[in-house]
């Protein structure tokens, strides 16, 4: 009996010891949570739903026509009116598709795919004026009283409401075009080992390379200043001051930015920058047994063009299935457009693909992508190698990382054909130099001190603790582009060497004439 | 029975996929230790014990003459001769301490400490090649076979031994003399808001404060040059091979910091830059109730001024002995100078003191240190005030930082007296604003996601694992200075742009002539 006692009493010691050393879970904060649609989303989801799973009170805002946001039992939602329908959005999606399919990829690019970008984003802010302008929702928001915003700051929504509504920011995001996530936080980017993107550069640039990086990198400047002038308007008009957005940005607590070595260069970060790469890859669930289970020794392949495209022009289509009747593996494929009568057997398409379960089977042997960061992380988390065709935006750049790292193949979708398919899914299913480096690629990206859903998790919940993470920021921002880089300091040093300089010449002239004089005067009396 | 079966294979399952999914530790791989005596070992030891607990084996090199390293349970050591005596050592401790009390201190002070670093680093570079040159020792290490060199870069020795072994090292460091750590990282810190040491600044600097900051950048700079001339010497020697020191360094794999920012300013970081500042003051030991536990609601101060140091001149002390018989607190003092005959009875006088465990006491009230940054860093964990009388080296910034924050008053040596000693006591102990802004930053400091031990320990296993830590290798140790900062490509650029301006204006010229020419021509033909 007193043992038993002793015991309890020793139970109850740790019980109070544990609670008093982990740290308490912050419950009953309150999180508003802007996210930007599309794939976007799908990420910032699971740390939405994570957060909520921890006890805090979640508002989702959702444009009344969206892609991929819904509501769900996890958080409320709150809907706003947006200026477009459903139709526009599919249509702009639609073009991005169809320039990667009936265009050849060349140089120019880049200038089509800021147009796209420029297109997309002039119509999400009209969707955020939409929002911001909505008083009766933006005053019953203002009462609630949030303790953070989480914000995707690919749109600039979600800061000039954190800002207007005096809450911490916390910014979820794999970075915005033209750099601004690195320019907003004050963070170094040398252009001589930091490949731009759609250069077509590694980290390693001979003289030509770092040439055209640097060429893009003040191409981009420019574009910037053309692709962010709304974002800049919407800012200062709404929040009634003189900002540019990159400066809103640059009060943000912590960015959470899916970024990882095993894909991304190493290059320099600051302190706010939180690494969360691979964030989408935690947890599988186990999939039913049939198709791919049943697909032998041979295993199978996954296709998928990510969540926006599902369709592709039927003659496109035909080299596919194609392909794949010459392939003895079987393939899951995300495909609802036209199927030919004679579609092989060893094809299953799929509305939607459980694609992370896919990759995780132990019987999957490639990957095709359109080289997505999700898809991407995916397959880097599972050590699947990829066939890669790219669409637009950043997956030009996504797919040459991993092709460098000789862990994948790509093709253009423009003249992908079926003898290019077949070539390239038997060289990464049976050149083994492909798994064995996606192996090891593997290995480094999952061995990590802590999982990255859950280090989101700690700094947004650390920026509520503490009401943002002011000792994280660096005092650049105070300072202007000519103090930042010294430029007033180095004219005042110049200045003075310059006077020194001068000064000391004329001293000497004057000794060397007095000298010369004298000795002049002296000849004179001399002679005299 | 059959539940019971059931139950018991559910749980091998489980044990199972635990094992599959916990990272296993690294054991039975061997580890190469080169401290760096004094303090600096005091830290290291806390991972090198970790690293035994783990299952390593350790081996570390101790120099025959020592001050802090000694032999224990949980390594090996491997003794070398070193051609200096303790007597040698000490007198090298006691010209800095010297200088601190009997000297103002002034702008200066940058040579004298330059100076000193210089003699004890000249001393500590000629017991390295005791080391180096000890060739039956060095033979049987190489036979041993080591998977890590842990090293720390303030002396070459370590680096030299892992590049000549070909094992990967992992640094562990505050930081080295004229910022080498970060220029051997490729980390870049712009001098307009990095403050340099010795400059007397902050991270916001006004217009004479960049100016000063840049200036003793230069003079930085300089002084690494005869610095590190002696380390450079050694490494090519040594290594057969032209390579710098900073060049060395820059082959590390991880660095393992003493840094937070809690304490230091935020600035960019490397990729293979991990911060474990604070890592000293894990874990507290209990006290013996008597002293300090009876001291009453007035509590009790700390008082050391370092592991070097345990004495100062007779007036000094007196000075201090004085003061303390002022306050009502009891102080805890290392000291083993003279006791004066009227010494006060609040004071304990110790040869060396648990100060981690006397910091975390609630009864203390304050701290009165040389700011060193063990120190420091234990009384942000503790958050207790702090008077604070740098000596030399870092300290003097290291204590400004927080003055600047707040949680401590600075003294110096060299002027210090009762009055001032009681007034700066008074001050931090009664004037709650000291406590409350100690609180914050310690509250920060603490909220990690991971404890600094943790995250020491995680690192050094993973370049166990994996040989290194290529992936976080930056491409900008392939560059010079000037494709670095791509002068190069700026300079090819603008001999464009001067060319395409010189063929405009010769065209425009020309054009301009013949047109000219041309009615001039037709003027004349007219007149005709």
């Amino acid at each position: 009996d007193k043992t038993d006692r002793q015991g309890l009493r020793l139970g109850l010691l740790v019980l109070l010891c544990c609670l008093a050393l982990c740290p308490a879970p912050v419950q009953g904060d309150k999180v508003l949570v802007m996210p930007v649609d599309g794939s976007h989303w799908l990420s910032m989801k699971l740390l939405v739903k994570e957060l909520a799973a921890r006890g805090h009170e979640i508002v989702v805002l959702v444009p009344n026509t969206s892609i991929l946001i819904q509501g769900s039992d996890y958080y409320r939602t709150e809907t706003f009116r947006v200026p477009y329908s459903k139709a526009q959005l599919d249509e702009n999606v639609n073009k991005l598709k169809d320039a990667a399919f009936l265009k050849a990829p060349d140089v120019m690019d880049i200038f089509v795919n800021v147009q796209h970008l420029v297109h997309f984003t002039t119509m999400q802010v009209k969707g955020c004026e939409g929002l911001l302008y909505d008083e009766p929702l933006i005053q019953r928001l203002r009462g609630e009283i949030f303790q953070l915003m989480l914000t995707d700051p690919f749109l600039p929504c979600g800061s000039i409401l954190a800002d207007s509504f005096n809450i911490p920011a916390v910014y979820f995001s794999r970075g915005i075009p033209c750099g601004l996530d690195e320019k907003a936080a004050q963070c170094p980017t040398p252009p001589s080992y930091v490949p731009r993107l759609f250069s077509g550069n590694t980290d390693h640039m001979d003289f030509l390379g770092r040439v055209k990086n640097m060429l893009m990198y003040s191409l981009e400047s420019y574009l910037c200043t053309v692709m962010f002038a709304s974002f800049d308007e919407l800012t200062s008009r709404y929040l009634e001051k003189d900002m540019t957005y990159r400066e809103l940005l640059g009060h943000g607590a912590i960015w959470l930015l899916r970024y990882d070595y095993s894909f991304e260069y190493p290059k320099p970060r600051m302190p706010n920058m939180v690494n969360i790469g691979g964030i989408n890859c935690g947890k599988r669930a186990p999939l039913p047994a049939e198709f791919v289970g049943e697909s032998g020794e041979d295993g199978f392949v996954v296709f998928t063009l990510g969540s926006m495209i599902s369709q592709m022009p039927e003659e496109k289509a035909k080299q596919f299935f194609d392909a794949f009747s010459r392939i003895p593996q079987r393939v899951v494929w995300r495909y609802t457009g036209v199927v030919p009568e004679n579609a092989p057997d060893n094809i299953r398409l799929m509305k939607w693909l459980p694609q992370n379960d896919l990759l995780g089977h132990p019987k999957v042997k490639a990957f095709i992508t359109h080289g997505g960061t999700h898809g991407i992380y995916e397959g880097i988390c599972n050590s699947v190698p990829m066939v890669m065709l790219p669409l637009f935006g950043d997956q030009g750049d996504n797919v040459h990382r991993m092709a460098v790292r000789g862990v994948g193949e790509v093709l253009n979708l423009f003249d992908v054909t079926s003898d290019k398919l077949v070539e390239a899914l038997n060289k990464v299913i049976n050149d083994k130099s492909y798994k064995e480096k996606m192996l090891k690629l593997s290995a480094v990206h999952k061995d990590r001190p802590i999982e990255p859903l859950d280090l989101a998790v700690f700094w947004a919940e650390f920026v509520m603790r503490h009401g943002g993470a002011e000792h994280l920021r660096p005092a650049a921002h105070d300072l202007n582009w000519i103090q930042y880089h010294s430029l007033d300091v180095f004219t005042l040093l110049l200045i003075i060497v310059l006077i020194v300089v001068m000064v000391t010449i004329k001293c000497c002239k004057v000794c060397f004439r007095k000298c010369c004089g004298t000795k002049r005067t002296m000849k004179k009396k001399k002679s005299e």
